[in-house]
This record gives C-alpha cells, sequence and structure tokens, in this order.
C-alpha cells in the first residue's frame, strides 16, 4: 500500500511553476490530484488483498468490512508542507481492530524513507539502511526536544498550553508535520504536542511511537486515537512531567 | 569537497542515546564533532586542489591565500535541525572572489540532495534525478509562501516586521534551517525572511538563489553577503514588496 501511495503521489510533488499556474487558471490542485490518486491506489491494494475488511480514508470517507479490522488512510499528511515542497509530509497507513491502531506506517516518499511499527517492535529504512526504531529515555523536560507543526498549535488557550511546556525544554521546533512522530519514534526528540488533529492523523503514530516504546495520550493522559489534542512523549516520566502541566488547560 | 563533507558528517547523524548520553557524561557533543570533521575534511580538499586559495571556515576561522578568492565553509547550517534528527540542516559551500559569492552549494547528505549555482544556472541533483532550478514568478504577497527557521525571528523589532510580511502572505512556514533556501531556488516557495545570520549562513544561498533567478538582499535592498538582516525573494516584484513592508522597520 505505500509502495503504492509513494508512485501515486511522487509525480505531482515539486511541480513546476507551470502547473501551478494551471491551478489557478483550471481549478487544477497538484495536492489534491495527489491526495486521491494515493488513497485510490491504496484502496486498490485492499480490494485485491482484504476485500473483507473496512476502509476509512481522509479523501473517500468510510467503508465497513466483515472483519472487525479497519484501514485508516491519511494520504497526504501535511498538505501544506507538500505544496511548499519540504520532504516532512507523510504517507499514513494504520490498522485498527476496534480501539486504537495495531499496526502503524509513516511514509516519506521523496526520501524513500518508512517508519514502521507493530506487535511491540519498529523499525525504519530509508538512506541509513534499516534501523531498530527506540525511544529515547530522557526523563527531564529541562533537555528535552519539543515538537509541534505550527507555532499557533491551534486555539490561544491550546497555544498557552504548548507554551507552558515549550517555556520548560531545551529546544522547541516547527513545522515537521508527521514527520515529528516519526522522529520521536526514532529517538530523536522527546515531545511532540499538537492540537486539532483528526483520528486519521494520528493513529499510523500513535502504532508506530507505542511500538517503538514511546506514549501517545491526549493531553489529560487519556487515550488519543480519536484525534484533538495530542501529547506524544518519548517514555513514562516525560510523558507525565508534560501532562502535569497541559492538563490545567 | 561536498562529498568530503557528506562522508565525515552522516556517521555522527541520528546517534543513538548511548551516545548522546555520552555527551553529558564526557563533554562529547556529536554536532560539534560533526562540524570540526567535515570543514577538516573540506579542508584537506582544499589544501590538495586549491592552495592558493583563502579560506573562511565557520569552525577554524580565516586563512588569507594569494589567488584573491576565497571559500566560504559553513560544515553544518542548522545545527539545531542537526540534533534533532531532521532532515533540514546543509552543507554550505560558496567561493567568492571579492564581494560577494560567485558560486554556491547547499548540501543536504541524509537525502543525499544538492543545490548548485554558478554562472546564471542553478541545478539540484537527488532523489528526483538531476532537475534545473528556476524561481517562481508569482509576483504578488497574498499567493506567497514564506518561510523563516525560528517564529521569534531575531529582537522584537525584527520580529514584528517578519510578521508584518507574515500578515500578507498565503502560507508561513518554519522550522527548514538553509532548506528553505534550497526551496525558494527550486521553485516552490516565495520568500525566506530572516535575521541574525552569519556571512558563513547566507553566501552559498545567495549564489545558489541569484542563479536560479530569485534575489537575496538586507531588508533595506542592500547586500546580504555580510549577514544579519537577510531576504530571499523568487523575483523581483515580490522583493519590492517585501522590501516596501520590512524597511519601516
Amino acid at each position: 500500500m505505500a509502495d503504492a501511495a509513494r508512485a501515486a503521489i511522487l509525480p505531482y510533488f515539486r511541480q513546476s511553476n507551470l502547473e501551478t499556474q494551471n491551478k489557478h487558471q483550471s481549478g487544477f490542485d497538484p495536492v489534491t490530484a495527489a491526495d486521491r490518486a494515493a488513497e485510490s491506489a491504496m484502496r486498490d491494494v485492499l480490494s485485491l488483498h482484504r476485500p473483507e475488511d473496512g476502509i476509512w480514508g481522509e479523501e473517500f470517507g468510510e467503508s465497513t468490512g466483515d472483519s472487525g479490522r479497519t484501514w485508516v488512510l491519511d494520504p497526504i499528511d501535511g498538505t501544506r508542507g507538500f505544496i511548499s515542497g519540504t520532504p516532512t509530509w507523510g504517507v499514513l497507513i494504520a490498522l485498527t481492530e476496534g480501539e486504537g491502531p495495531v499496526l502503524g506506517l509513516i511514509d516519506q516518499p521523496y526520501i524513500g524513507e518508512r517508519f514502521v511499527g507493530v506487535g511491540g517492535v519498529a523499525h525504519a529504512t530509508g538512506p541509513a539502511g534499516e534501523i531498530p526504531l527506540r525511544t529515547r529515555s530522557n526523563p527531564s523536560l529541562d533537555q528535552a526536544i519539543l515538537f509541534t507543526t505550527f507555532p499557533e498549535v491551534g486555539t490561544k488557550e491550546e497555544a498557552a498550553a504548548f507554551r507552558a511546556v515549550s517555556d520548560r525544554v531545551k529546544l522547541t521546533r516547527y513545522g515537521m508535520d508527521c514527520y515529528a512522530y516519526a522522529l520521536l519514534a526514532a529517538g530523536q526528540v522527546d515531545l511532540v504536542i499538537e492540537a486539532g488533529l483528526n483520528a486519521y492523523d494520528i493513529q499510523a503514530p500513535i502504532a508506530v511511537i507505542e511500538a517503538a516504546g514511546g506514549l501517545v495520550t491526549d493531553w489529560q493522559g487519556g487515550p488519543a486515537h480519536h484525534g484533538g489534542r495530542v501529547l506524544a512523549a518519548a517514555n513514562a516520566d516525560i510523558h507525565a512531567a508534560a501532562v502535569e502541566i497541559l492538563s490545567r488547560f
């Protein structure tokens, strides 16, 4: 599925000025076209190999299946990054069996990098070959690296909550879309805090991060697989420290 | 030189938790080690092939030469991105002959992507093969994509100036380090605005962007190759629109 999505999306990535101008003239929107092409390509794979499973895709909605399994698809997470040419958007694929994801995949087609988590084991493939994913053990906020995509985060209250954590950490960085969750799974960063997410934005990151040893919850420490306000943390100690701050808001 | 820098840096990128812990225990800092290894590797290439040229490197300072040419080196631009594992830091190489750069190179070793500008011609090599670089022609702020690395930008006044432009554009994005300049050269974004830069941060981007058809100046429209407040723009019209706002500050 991820291979099919890659092949469908890459012809649209970093299109020329001419094609961007066409968008304004004819209504052609490369990112929408890429989104739809990728979700269609993934649905084709499922209809061939898993016709009994349900599908919930960002572009084409929900269809129920008979198996109790549902594939949750976000063909391009980070469309604003995509239209800016950054290599930090991704294809998100999750598999759920009732509550929450049991398998997750984050794919960055341009770099050729893929992060997969299932059954308590997570690994990445890409420019550095195949490597196991393991979150880091740093327990303290004052040594932490924190990511979110937009400095505005969400509502004013959500921005204030984020800032309360950001004021305590070593380094805050922006703009990485779903790639920030992959970096957390890879042991590179300690926290990702976002708000206003959809379920299909976070289910794949949940599965990858949990399989790599991290935690993903809402800002109160409850389940995050429905989306909304999300806190991803590298370990239980730093998760508790962030929840202690965020839960006041 | 860029090949030598790649080989020197990549062993240090995304090191394991163990090695990060070593940093705290023994003072070993992977990014400093990578910075020095890369600049040394580039200096070795120059001493072999261009012994008569001057060198100005971020890590090891200036040495004058007899040729009138100076190589300006930033072995890792975006160290905070580097320590976070993002693929948006870069190796910057510029060649000056007196005032301003005549050749520039931005290299992203992990992606394996390189952006080069010299003599009015710019191209990139990487995952998409070899492609010519050409900035985009959009003249209007309200259709523009704007990048900077940190939302704080610099001083409060500099942040206010940035915000005055940001309030007028379609999309503002953060966190890309020198990769934002490469995206501007590649026709993906319209403006990059930063402050507090060093000369070695901006000389390579200037050469790449100018060779791709764009402009790089300070916020008043004057030369930017000494660093400080920098405005990179895809074309003369959008450059003028941004200077008109920034020059008030």
